[in-house]
């Protein structure tokens, strides 16, 4: 009576048990105690939703890798591929009364094709956290410390946060013409140097702008990146976005700032980030653990305008580097 | 730039904040506290899969309420619409070699269509367990023990086990010609006495299969029933499912028999089950709070031959039972 066609799951697909669903419930655990004791209270989007709350924030690549069916009345859903996006819907929604800030926390699946039918999971464990209402750069540093927390809270320490401002990029990329800027992007996301000064020096440029956009690969480092780029700021909007990565090094504590790489060329990312972004490494971990930013225009898209930061945790990743450490 | 079509979501869906969340997650950490401390094992399927897996074991009426859509190799998947027939399913492939009876047990969501269009959710949070490779009337009485432990756990008393044996009315409709069982097994659920008297005077019956038609919607209540049940049973297989009853009785507490009702005419719930099968009513709900029984047969579907029973409760009616209770 065997039956080959369902002994199997979907490629990308899990099965989780035993260790696998310990670790992942330990991390879980952990995060809901941390997040609860700073005020965050959990909230649980519906598993799918339809796809324009995926697609209108977030932009065209999580669009592509969305898992959407047609529903009954006729509609396209996705199966949640964001978090961020389903909270922000609910904060303009159903909580839009709700005293400010928001503190709404999370942990569950996101699913998402794999890319050019590559064998990666296309179900994903994450947990996170969004702070709306909140505009200062203590709303962002708020944000990264139960960040660096949670990490700490699982016994991690040797971790890294990369941050950026996407205001630092947004002002040199508008001085381009649209296709140029696109190529510019790429330059940058490939911290290409060479290729950067080419655009520089094909485009009439203010030489600002230009040497700005050259050294976006370099600037990357502790405080003094901060000075650098100061120096190198072109226009008032530029020059903002340090001084709000300037503000935000004042408020954290030494050993935080001791985790706290700045990358001015970090442009990974949704679609909806409008000032910090950050990515979070651990030590042996071939990819981002966690990342996050501020996205002060997502809520206004379900109708109500509210600042907001937040960020993401790989709870998979997060649980296989507990492998071994079970007591 | 509010944007209704997105500010709602798909009917049946559920966006959960606060207190809906905390009660979910109360229900759901009390539950697998005690599924821990008798030996059972979170396991965590995937939110889709192939729909033959939901499809061939429990049959037509959950086949018609899944939410489908086509993978993107060409084959339909269904979201999880049972617990049960993922974890056989996962009992008989990545669990084949482990020790038997395995203990496993599972909290997250189902997902169904509503049926006619009707305006019922259509995702639903459960809890349950499985316990596989124990066949006899000791797995049965561990299970209904966990169940009602569960409810009692969550300082829930006033409760009530509908328990019936399939063995006890497969053997009488296996006397009627396919098309007169049916309209008996419709004539059994609504405890219609006239209609299954009516059927059994029109075929030609052997006397006793008749008579325990007639009588199966009289057969409710406690151990008497039992013993009225064995006197009316007309073959070997009904005296069998009658005994099994009885030493499940025998089994249980004084205080777990004040719990339970034996209904010899308790034919509802999906198609895999082939032996006990019980409803769990709380009083004040409407309905069912939860279900289960016996599938000896499943398991082998998925290419392993295992006794199996278990039982699901659903944790959104529990956790609005709590509303109020909260200290």
């Amino acid at each position: 009576m065997a039956n080959e066609r369902i002994s199997r799951i979907p490629a990308g697909s899990q099965d989780l048990v035993a260790g696998d669903v310990r670790r992942r419930r330990h991390v879980q655990a952990e995060w809901f105690r941390l997040a609860e004791a700073r005020g965050y209270e959990e909230v649980i989007p519906p598993t799918f939703e339809y796809e324009e709350v995926f697609t209108l924030g977030a932009g065209p690549d999580l669009a592509s890798r969305l898992l959407r069916f047609v529903d009954h009345d006729g509609r396209l859903v996705a199966l949640r591929a964001d978090f961020t996006s389903s909270i922000a819907r609910i904060a303009a929604t159903r909580l839009a009364a709700a005293p400010l800030p928001l503190r709404l926390c999370y942990a569950g699946k996101v699913y998402r094709q794999s890319v050019e039918g590559g064998a990666q999971r296309r179900e994903v464990f994450q947990l996170g956290a969004e702070l709306i209402g909140e505009a200062g750069p203590e709303g962002d540093v708020e944000l990264l410390r139960l960040m660096m927390d949670t990490l700490r809270a699982l016994d991690i320490h040797d971790f890294q946060v990369n941050l950026g401002e996407i205001q630092y990029i947004e002002p040199l990329l508008r001085c381009l013409e649209p296709g140029v800027a696109e190529l510019a992007r790429e330059a940058i996301d490939r911290k290409d140097r060479a290729a950067l000064r080419g655009i520089g020096s094909r485009q009439d440029l203010p030489s600002g702008v230009a040497t700005a956009l050259e050294e976006l690969p370099q600037l990357i480092g502790r405080r003094e990146v901060l000075d650098r780029a100061a120096m190198l700021a072109p226009c008032a909007d530029t020059r903002g976005a340090v001084d709000r990565l300037l503000r935000i090094d004042d408020l954290l504590s030494e050993a935080e700032r001791d985790l706290v790489v700045y990358d001015l060329g970090e442009i990974r990312g949704l679609g909806y980030y409008t000032g910090i972004r950050f990515e979070l490494f651990v030590a042996g971990v071939g990819r981002a653990v966690g990342s996050g930013g501020r996205y002060d225009e997502l809520l206004s898209l379900y109708g109500l305008d509210r600042p907001a930061v937040g960020f993401a945790l790989e709870t998979d990743l997060l649980a296989e580097l507990l492998v071994g450490r079970e007591g």
